[in-house]
């Protein structure tokens, strides 16, 4: 992942003073993100080291409505002098990735000397445009830059071309108590989304147009893109007067609208776009912990999320043959571009479970949305190539009574690797193979055409059919009996179980404080992994027995990776655990806000985000969706006075509002809607509500 | 490893024609390895493109007796024509390796750019000296030249200087059925031995020695230090008219003699310096194939490998810190100064092992010599330090009977990786944790300042000690009761067996043709582990129960490394197999004369060397040493008539000829030996023989 050429920059001279802010005084400073316009602004006042006071106000937004537009509206107002003012803006090119020096392994590959270099600067008119190239894989970026200012007509204007930078920079006479107001208007293009020869042009053109619109009437249609995402959010949360866990929420919310807006030909990064980390890898974390948000809320993108791991098919059928795998596709752990990027395939390949992920979210979609065609253009395809894996990938073990086993494989939780008989594996593995049948079954029977077509395309008899239900039928669920519990994996519960009382807070996270080798020795995991099959899959198991495991692996687990807590808190509201799922909801809703794990710097983490909201929903809410049917079993958390919030279900608005005593389901939009409280079954019309007691 | 000055260029011009094997005609080639003077020949005769015919014959040795020194005889004989010859013998500073751009990733790393760089070249006076320098941790190398031209008084003496190249060159007249004769002796010496500023000096006055000597000196001195060493090892096969076997284990020992020359600070690398496989690492191959071997035969030797693990003993200590132990140490897995050279982990530093190999080769090593002033001085450090990290590494099993286990361990079969309870592992961490407390005890009696000395400086204290006992005495050794064989790990027998049927032979070996995660998948071995610790512990289990384990591994084993046909050959020997001895034999002995493998290009396969004669002295002589006595157990294999070999125990040279129907023991130096042929207790004094049927 490489930074762009940086158009952030807007200098400012008050006569031979450049504002800086590590010179001079500054003696106001506020950073404000609103969240219903999706602008940024910084508002502070300056004095510098002669003496001139000056207020700055710079509020900028990257617009939801223009995918290619990002627009800045900078204000400067003179405090205490009349003189002359020089505002520069500039792109500049020579731009660096700023972790790649870091030490943390997992943040960042070395880039040095393999970023963008400048290959044209069109100066001679304006928006100027500079386009920049990748070393090695040539891809081409023209970023377009346009301005007015707003007061102060008898500027001086001036363009500036230097290697690797061009600046426009206006002159003019400032009096005292006065403003002057700049605008500017910035784009990108890509050689990914279109032909080189017509990048300069284009971005060229949307500035122009950007600056056409106004900074104005841009901020009014960001307020209106989120105030009807906000509204479908539906969030309210009332907890005394105590503000912050709301705003958590809507924060991390925040982050998932605006990394939202894929093509299809991309998805999300573990940290989204909001910094290095992971260098941009896409992982299971979309289609576990993201999708479910996406699908009830905005389920376009999550259906554009779901295509482009059909777009990458191909590379994860060419994966399967790297591994050996005669048949079949396996998703890269890590990737962008569709090759598996990750280098230590104990802790990445060998996590098999993503095929798993990809097939459950394609489920979770279709049962949200009940958008089945997805099914016939992409998703059967991605389904059953998966599939495939699993049948190819185990072996009927004789020594455990013949059956279903997967030996060196890697779970969910990375604090163990190549394990035999992973229970999330296994569980999941069996999941996919009956869904892959039933699948192909109901294709078969209601859409022979394109089920004929499909089979001749992978080469699919109904030899692999059974062979994909006898796999599923006769699947090693690994169970200990004295305990009675499921350990993580065959060799789990040989393992001594790690000290914690002789490790100190500071040694935390493990993994960057103790040899892999060390950890993977202990009873210890990083995050859940038979308590996520549990969230997943709830259906397989009693209540008891899911106390029983969450009981074992919650004192045994650090929660060092940022996918842990929000599950914890899920199932633990399941469990009727209410202190550990407020305190579960606690640590996941405020992480990166809080800067809880001492790394948001490497960025946000979206699947955490992602899975606040589930705590939300899916946890206090007790939402599920089961056979495509919709469920809820809400509680209050002991602390709080209610909450509220909103998911579309089948094109149904529908808006679920907690009290103390009561919860009110209303229908929003859509027809009709049906689903259970609890055990009751529950038909609302749309407009109407229904009130039942909590 | 780098290549360093390349000293081996000396060119050819008949009048202004270049000699060249690429341009002309060859009428005669030959090349000749003497093993029994250590020189290298080749002769040739050529005619060049304007017809005329030169004899050349060039001879090589690199001295035994001088180990800076290299010497070289260079001779031409026109054939056919009288006229002018240039001969130019140069130092070529411009070296890259070679194995660099391959994409075998168990040869060698990429070095590009980071070789040696020429620092100094010293031409105004003979001998002429290069100076290189290494870019990173400015090691420095001094390479001088001298010349003596033989015939040929009237020769123009040239000396020209190039950036990274200096040549010195005669122009002389030659006549038809004339020869000419020019010597050359090369010195390098580096700044790992000597201060950098002495270095060029050093160079050139070994240099100048050398040519005093003159190089028929030189080969009768090699001549002289080989013979000692071939009388010593006393082989003689009789197999018909074959000679292809003993001259195979001549060449296999030969390549040992000249890797020998350890100075406590450098032991051997894999491929000895043959070539850049493996960059030159050491690996536990010195201590389990090699050592049985100089301590056999150059006893000196083995204690000069030894002393090298005590002199990186701290590297081994701060390893056991980086893998979180707070005593102890471990060995890296491979390296040359003394730190990890390992990056994949899993099949590196895991192999714990190693720290038991080497503790092994010392008991060896002083059971063979008796020198237990080894032990005083470096040994009991190295075996304690080392031990201590198996009784910090295992854990007490409550599931298993709080049986001592370890999990999360290589073994030295390589198609597996972190397993729990690797029998090999287990059993040879047995043997070190017993032996370590052995020493204990005899230093505390027979030494006690020495101990206490030790004890202190190590913090090693008596609660200590009976820890070690105790994890020994509680060890677990995997067994299983249905195949009543030894499973090598806790797992293996779980995973499916290989399908070899289906598997051509293009698809070995197999790490080369499937990915890590399928191997690891199959109940498969690259090399013996099971069967291995049958070899190093002969006296642990039954000859019934070591036969089913081999009868078990045997068919299962692909032999994809060149550490395993020597094992399976010595065992299969002990076990009566004789058809799979010969066979293993034949596989081991001539393994890199006919480049069996198809790798020798990277060097040659040192372990396997010194194993095939083990394969002899072990194998068919069937000689073991265990607890500080020696025995033998020969037999004839089938096909032969007889063999001879010779060790030195002890100080006593001792010769054993195996006949068709007797054995025949003769002591060849020292005062007396006793040792068990079989049942029998056998006693001679020097220069007797001792005959007994076989």
């Amino acid at each position: 992942m490489l930074n762009v050429t940086n158009s952030k920059i807007i200098e400012l001279c008050l006569d031979d003073e450049r504002f800086s802010l590590t010179s001079g005084t500054i003696l106001e400073y506020k950073r404000v993100l609103d969240m219903s316009n999706g602008s940024l602004s910084r508002e502070l006042v300056w004095r510098s080291p002669k003496g001139k006071e000056v207020q700055i106000t710079v509020k900028r937004l990257v617009s939801f409505s223009h995918r290619h537009l990002m627009a800045f509206k900078y204000q400067v107002k003179a405090l205490n002098f009349s003189g002359k003012v020089t505002v520069s803006s500039s792109l500049d090119g020579d731009v660096e990735n700023h972790t790649h020096e870091e030490e943390d392994p997992r943040f960042s590959a070395t880039l040095e000397g393999l970023g963008l270099s400048v290959s044209k600067i069109i100066a001679d008119q304006e928006p100027v445009v500079m386009v920049q190239e990748t070393c090695r894989s040539n891809l081409v970026l023209a970023c377009a830059m346009d301005h007015r200012l707003l007061s102060g007509s008898d500027a001086v204007k001036n363009i500036e071309q230097e290697h690797q930078k061009v600046t426009v920079s206006y002159q003019l006479d400032i009096k005292q108590s006065e403003s002057i107001c700049l605008e500017k208007y910035v784009t990108y293009y890509t050689s990914l989304d279109y032909p080189v020869e017509e990048l300069p042009e284009l971005a060229s053109r949307m500035a122009a147009k950007g600056m056409a619109k106004g900074f104005d009437i841009l901020l009014g249609e960001q307020s209106e893109y989120l105030g009807r995402l906000w509204d479908k959010a539906g969030l309210d949360i009332k907890v005394d007067n105590i503000t912050s866990i709301e705003q958590a929420l809507r924060f991390n919310l925040f982050h998932l609208f605006q990394a939202a807006g894929s093509n299809g030909r991309r998805s999300i990064g573990a940290k989204g776009l909001t910094s290095e980390g992971y260098d941009g890898h896409y992982f299971w974390d979309t289609e576990i912990y993201m999708i479910p948000f996406y699908a009830a809320l905005m389920p376009g993108e999550a259906r554009k999320l779901l295509e482009y791991r059909y777009y990458i098919l191909d590379y994860a059928c060419e994966r399967a043959r790297v591994l050996n795998h005669v048949k079949g596709a396996l998703y890269p752990w890590r990737t962008i571009a569709g090759e598996e990027g990750s280098s230590y395939y104990p802790a990445g390949t060998a996590q098999y479970h993503i095929n798993a992920a990809v097939a459950y979210a394609i489920n979770k979609y279709v049962e949200m949305t009940g958008d089945f065609s997805f099914i016939l253009e992409f998703g059967a395809e991605i389904i059953f190539q998966t599939a495939r894996l699993w049948e190819d990938l185990g072996t009927y073990n004789s020594r455990k009574g013949y059956l279903f086993c997967y030996h060196e494989v890697t779970g969910p939780d990375e604090y163990t690797a190549l394990v035999n008989n992973n229970f999330y594996t296994n569980l999941m593995a069996r999941w996919h193979l009956n869904y892959a049948y039933e699948i192909a079954r109901n294709l078969e029977i209601n859409y022979p055409d394109q089920f004929k077509r499909l089979s001749d395309k992978i080469e699919l008899d109904q030899d692999e059919l059974q062979a994909w239900l006898k796999a599923a039928k006769n699947m090693y669920i690994p169970y200990d009996h004295i305990l009675q519990i499921h350990p993580q994996d065959d060799g789990f519960l040989d393992k001594e179980v790690w000290d914690f009382k002789a490790t100190p807070a500071e040694r935390y996270p493990l993994m960057l404080n103790y040899h892999p080798l060390v950890i993977y020795r202990y009873q210890v995991c990083k995050q859940p992994d038979v308590i996520l099959a549990h969230f997943l899959l709830p259906d397989q198991f009693s209540l008891d027995q899911k106390c029983r495991d969450y009981n074992y692996y919650e004192p045994i687990t650090t929660h060092d990776s940022s996918l842990s807590p929000s599950i914890f808190g899920i199932v633990a509201s399941e469990l009727g655990l209410y202190e550990d799922a407020e305190y579960f909801f606690a640590m996941t809703s405020r992480l990166d806000l809080d800067n809880n794990l001492n790394d948001t710097y490497y960025g946000v983490h979206m699947a955490n985000m992602a899975g606040s909201w589930m705590n939300l929903v899916y946890g206090f809410g007790g939402m599920r969706t089961t056979n495509g049917n919709l469920s809820f079993n809400p509680y209050l958390p002991p602390d709080w006075q209610g909450y509220k919030f909103g998911i579309i279900f089948k094109e149904n608005r529908l808006e679920v509002e907690v009290k103390e005593n009561e919860v009110v389901y209303s229908l929003r939009e859509g027809n009709s809607i049906n689903f259970r409280h609890r055990n009751k079954d529950i038909f609302i019309v749309e407009g109407e509500k229904v009130i039942v007691s909590i």
